[in-house]
């Protein structure tokens, strides 16, 4: 191997790009099968695409993209043509529901989580590739599916532990941005989208920052400029004092709160074509969750656009209210975990049939994050971890049996077979954060014996300050039992302890 | 959207791309989360590293690659390094574990599964991205880790519901390889690995393929010429001899059969270094899983080669010996579910610090398919689903409250949110495969009533020549239930049919 070791390569990832791991990912994993169970027990079927589309079936919808294959990661196949690591699951279903329009039954619900990838700047917390969970209905037209919709995300937030209260449905509608770029006597579709994509951003940047990118545009903190819309100062004007009319006072709440918004919708959007459509629609949303019970989960919201550029009815924005701390007691919010809309013209790219079609598609990353920052996901925890420690080296068969035993009885148990004494094995077990050591060596194995240590309790006596001698001799946080009973002392420690 | 409608992309996958659907998937995830459970119960904790690995990390480890970045999905980044996609979850693991190697407690027991990617010539059956599932043990020297990789692999096949008899892991040492290279007085890396890849295709090639591999070249049936290991004829003999050696009459079985193959093996290849090692090895290997009564689910077998260059030690096939048929009751072979074996170089290519590795991967889509074929996979059945057909159009909310209510029972349910009359809703039901339709249209809304078809009974019915009269009045595939018991009746339905 003497050419291999001539070379060494720096062991590190490409920027941008991230390992999880157990802690992370076992949250993620709770949280996507929770969504999962959701998703299938309201009908939806799984369905995964390749991470590959063709670039022309991608289409370029990604907020921010003014160049041609920026934002995605994008090669050559051998044949010419262009492939793209897919950078939503929308775009990927759109050309699967467009290839298999005639095999279908319609509406075709699905659902699908993966990795999504897009080809950013890298920044802190800000990665290049993440986990999407998605679920459609293609083929479903009118506002109830769009309600529907805001219910399923309402019960996918309710599934992952959160209460009534501690997350909002946020939902506008595309076409009262159309009916204000209507009224404004210009809805040239690049134009259209970069007011679109300026009111996006109002929760980051506020008022100002949207002013100027409805306007010449804005240079952010790293000195990029990003072009704006162009709009004149009374056009601008225009377009922010609409957003202010579809907000009201905090203190309306539920189907109060969303009954006086759409009368202000009414009065403010009524007028125009796209307008009365998107009330219309809004009403009927309103009246069927209504139905349903869930007023306080979701909310009439007029700043809400979802940057995306395929949109155009209801949109939807899922953020979570509730706030963990940070060990000095100040608040971390998380904002939105997810999001969605209805996106009519998607398969009629590729088909020219008019295929209506409406969807959610929550951020599993963030989310999971800040459910595992709220103490949520109860079933990410692992099994108790039992580790057996190799003290006889040649004796490893005997320790694997009894590791079998241990697994037998629901526990997770290993043992150990790396390289150290007994001193390093049970510093290995302290790391995996196991609860139990048990400990076999030749005088344990003659007397027919085991040492166990109870590595939780020794943790919690060494950190104690108060020495209460006679629950420690009740408690040993090491014992000795008959190899026999190795399986059943330490189940009665868990269950007793 | 005058623009993007001028230009109409075709709706096709990538070449060599695939779509997975509903019953494909329930079977993948079932199998990945069975496996997942084994993991966990063993110790190991789950890790994902990122689908993209710098080119340099990756090294060139595949199989019949001759060319820089053949066989790889590879691209620029913006700061001109080489990214590739990875092409199998071991590469990204020892750079993992060379990343983070002080930070780790070792040995380090990690999962993983997700896609990976090869650029290969796509054909058919074969895909350019497909899913791995992986369990291996960084830090881990000696046979004895080996032998657990075997037992833990063993174990997974038996969590997806196979018996002892239906598979088999096949089990060599890289090193009898090198022992023969050895006395062909020839170990150049790049010959050796061209002598190993040639036998590894012995299954797919026979004797006379491989001869050929291990000759000139072979021409394949596209014209594809693939350079041989240049041995000359004595050489080629002397290779062949050394397998066929290797390989005893299937009549032996177990226990009795491994220790004649390590019989023969010590004859055959106990007289050079590297052969003495591996033999000693593969007999501490049959012993501690002789003690785990494992006998019976693994074999030696000196054809197993493994195709990946970097193995260093015991390699491991997992085949299933379990048949399906056709329809014509021809038998359906499946061959190859996974494999592995020790790489105790892949994390020192990075650090120059020796980090003895061994691990196991499943490939998971073929091993799905089969256990599919075999009808193994119980979890992978969905639950019964019910659409509630949209006979009123006004009464969405309804339609959606009650498939609550189903939903709360345990069943997956739907309202029809499509396009269309009674007849198209029902034949969606049927395409959707639903076990019930509940029909409320505006006379059973004022009756308080509903209207319940069992499609799976209708379906049989229909299908039956003899006309039980009798039955059928006792079982009607339609009947009329009040609005309240909608949900016991379908129950009811379901636990007494």
């Amino acid at each position: 191997m003497a050419k291999t070791k001539a070379f060494r390569p720096k062991a590190r990832r490409p920027r941008g790009f991230e390992d999880r791991s157990a802690h992370v990912l076992r949250a993620e994993r709770a949280l996507v099968s929770a969504a999962s169970a959701v998703y299938e027990q309201w009908g939806f079927e799984p369905l995964e695409t390749p991470a590959f589309e063709y670039a022309d079936a991608l289409g370029k919808f990604l907020p921010d993209e003014e160049r041609p294959n920026e934002g995605v990661f994008a090669m050559q196949d051998d044949d010419d043509q262009w492939m793209a690591l897919r950078y939503d699951l929308t775009a990927p279903l759109a050309r699967f529901a467009a290839e298999n329009f005639q095999d279908l039954a319609k509406p075709f619900r699905r659902y699908q989580f993966g990795e999504v990838w897009r080809n950013e700047k890298p920044g802190p917390g800000r990665f290049r590739q993440f986990v999407q969970c998605d679920a459609d209905s293609v083929g479903a037209p009118g506002p109830a599916a769009d309600a529907e919709m805001i219910a399923l995300a309402s019960e996918v937030m309710g599934s992952a532990g959160l209460s009534e209260g501690e997350y909002v449905i946020r939902v506008n509608d595309r076409r009262l941005l159309d009916g204000v770029l209507e009224r404004l006597g210009d809805a040239a579709s690049e134009k259209r989208l970069r007011v679109l994509r300026a009111i996006d951003k109002m929760d980051r940047l506020g008022l100002e920052g949207v002013e100027l990118l409805l306007g010449e545009g804005r240079k952010d903190e790293s000195g990029d400029f990003t072009e704006g819309a162009g709009l004149d100062a009374d056009q601008r004007r225009h377009v922010l004092s609409f957003i202010e009319a579809g907000q009201v006072d905090d203190a309306l709440t539920g189907a109060g709160r969303n009954a006086e918004v759409l009368k202000r919708l009414t009065q403010a959007f009524g007028d125009t074509d796209a307008g009365k459509l998107a009330v219309a629609d809004l009403e009927t949303i309103t009246s069927v969750l209504d139905v349903l019970g869930k007023s306080d989960n979701w909310t009439l919201d007029t700043s809400v656009v979802r940057g995306l550029g395929y949109y155009t009815g209801p949109v939807f924005e899922a953020e979570l209210l509730a706030e963990a701390q940070y060990e000095d007691g100040s608040p971390i919010r998380f904002g939105s975990v997810g999001g969605g809309g209805r996106y009519d013209d998607l398969v009629s790219r590729f088909t020219g049939q008019a295929v209506p079609a409406t969807g959610f598609s929550f951020g599993v990353s963030r989310f999971a994050a800040a459910l595992s920052a709220l103490k949520r996901l109860d079933a990410a925890k692992a099994d108790p971890l039992v580790i057996i420690v190799a003290a006889e080296k040649d004796r490893m068969a005997d320790y694997f049996a009894l590791a079998a035993d241990l697994r037998g009885a629901g526990l997770r148990a290993e043992a150990f077979i790396g390289g150290g004494n007994m001193g390093k094995q049970l510093k290995y077990a302290d790391r995996r954060d196991a609860d139990f050591a048990v400990i076999i060596g030749s005088d344990e194995r003659e007397a027919g014996e085991a040492q166990i240590k109870d590595l939780k309790l020794g943790a919690r006596l060494a950190a104690e300050i108060t020495d209460n001698k006679a629950w420690r001799e009740d408690q040993p946080a090491q014992f000795t039992v008959s190899r026999d009973q190795i399986v059943s002392a330490i189940k009665a420690r868990l269950t007793g302890g």
